[in-house]
């Protein structure tokens, strides 16, 4: 899918007046869009750039927090209102050839096993050819995604970005990559919509705390639906759902919580909702086809204090006449 | 994968003597084989044949729990000791063409949303085609596996089947297809290894408590290794990774526990030291590589008390000479 520079509606560069490293709804928007608009974003690295090509495991010493995330926004959608639902179609994500994945023990307490894992470590990855290269020739293909999307939440003041919340942000969700959709619930006037925290690759679950963290720019289009309320993100997607890529197009409800049976809950929640309201299943039906052919992972384990599940619904498994349009770019 | 009746070393038809609903390593092995043989387990369903293809939602107000799991087995594997690791090479696993999803609350309490979902409720699945028919034209594609494989514990006498534990038993992952090889710590003499709970299809997770529930017939092949101890299930499989059985190879390693992080860090943990151990990789890189590139996922979260989470790596990230061979049926 091609978005060059004549489709593009806005841009919004990460400079230092639209980029911010807390969730408030008090952010003055850097601009405001109509709904159908294409909008660029330049969406700075997790570190907010203080980890270059040359960076070294004794930079990490001396690494300031404080600026994580640096997000791209806020922006305001035309006509958005609290309840509306915001589809973000996420059109084309582009890196800049460089990446680089931590180990940051301490006062952060960063990773599934940050109690285990008490040195830090830095790997830089080459990105520049589209496959992320480890030690020991191995490789693995890449498909850039935002760590962080969201609209700002209905309560005042400022949020950290650590954890994602119903309106989005910290999701680390791999799967919302090109070509992907998500719907947010907007809690505020005009959404106030931000993305950033690029990852070029990621494992569900995104154990030590980072993905491949990577400066990316994003080309969305937005549209606000009035007539449908959801209670926290939902996507459409063609994966990666595998870390090699191969995929298919899925539907995908998700489960925000601190405890990870309340998020695998949610999830389902969310999704036996969407069965019944969207494609016409009884509930119990909803139930029993979710058990049989949806599938619940375990997105991120480490955006304390809240945790992502989501669940996947293949799109195959319905006739071809009900099935969703996925676009994949 | 061929394994006629040529090639069977044994068979284990499930009739009374062999079958079997508590895990017990008093239990009198019905025969004894040796490493390398090929062992065909005629597998009952859950319900040990309750609901049969004419059954209805009312014969579930008298379907009797207590032949829940009906296990064939146990057979001893000559020269198993205790911290000896058990290779169970899944050779061919067929079904006989029906199987059945049930919701069933009450004393059971089974199911992520049991305090949700308060009526009975069942699905007759036709399999003859190969395909599993749900309603208004959805079909699920079709890929049998055993949910129970385990050996029995080190703790004498009787163990419910429900959970499964660290030697196995009602693991409920979907992978465990025919191509796959299971790895299991051997905790008594003989190992004692027994299988059922025959799935035709499942979602990661399980969610009602059921997933398209079938006889089956297993064929396997069984190897001892006292060189290596792992302290929980492993595995190697093609898949299916989606509901529409889309995937490629990879390697698993699982984390069991009565809380989902404890079963993701159990999960993360078994995946660093395979890393470290049998790949090469410093704790730290494994630890990074597992968070750009393993994926964690929810196998199921519905067999109290204990949950199982699983860690995929992709084989496809090593370099070709560096990967294991993963065969398929």
């Amino acid at each position: 899918m091609s978005s060059d520079n004549d489709t593009v509606d806005h841009r919004v560069r990460a400079d230092d007046g639209a980029v911010h490293s807390v969730w408030d709804n008090g952010l003055e928007p850097v601009c405001t869009v109509e709904p159908g608009d294409v909008v660029r974003f330049e969406c700075r690295d997790a570190t907010n750039g203080q980890l270059g090509p040359d960076a070294t495991v004794a930079d990490l010493a001396t690494l300031d927090i404080d600026p994580v995330h640096p997000l791209t926004g806020p922006i305001a959608i035309e006509g958005a209102q609290p309840g509306d639902l915001l589809r973000i179609e996420l059109l084309e994500i582009d890196h800049e050839g460089q990446g680089y994945t931590l180990v940051l023990p301490g006062e952060m307490e960063l990773g599934l096993l940050a109690d285990e894992f008490l040195e830090p470590a830095l790997h830089v990855w080459n990105l520049e050819d589209g496959i992320a290269h480890f030690v020991d020739g191995i490789e693995i293909p890449i498909d850039p995604f935002p760590g962080v999307v969201g609209v700002a939440p209905a309560e005042g003041g400022a949020h950290s970005t650590f954890p994602p919340r119903s309106v989005g942000g910290n999701l680390d969700i791999k799967q919302l990559t090109a070509g992907s959709t998500l719907s947010l619930p907007v809690a505020v006037d005009g959404g106030l919509f931000s993305i950033g925290d690029g990852h070029a690759a990621q494992g569900d679950g995104e154990v030590c705390g980072t993905g491949i963290e990577a400066p990316i720019t994003v080309t969305c289009r937005f549209e606000v639906r009035s007539d449908r309320s959801i209670g926290g993100p939902q996507f459409e997607t063609t994966g990666p759902f595998t870390s090699t890529g191969r995929g298919e197009p899925m539907y995908g409800t998700t489960g925000i919580a601190d405890d990870l049976m309340d998020a695998s809950r949610q999830a389902i929640r969310q999704m036996i909702d969407h069965l019944h309201d969207e494609r016409g299943l009884s509930r119990t039906e909803a139930y029993m086809l979710c058990s049989a052919a949806v599938d619940l992972k375990l997105n991120q384990v480490v955006n304390a204090p809240n945790w992502t599940v989501a669940a996947y619904l293949p799109e195959r498994i319905f006739p071809e006449s009900r099935r969703r349009s996925t676009r994949r770019a």
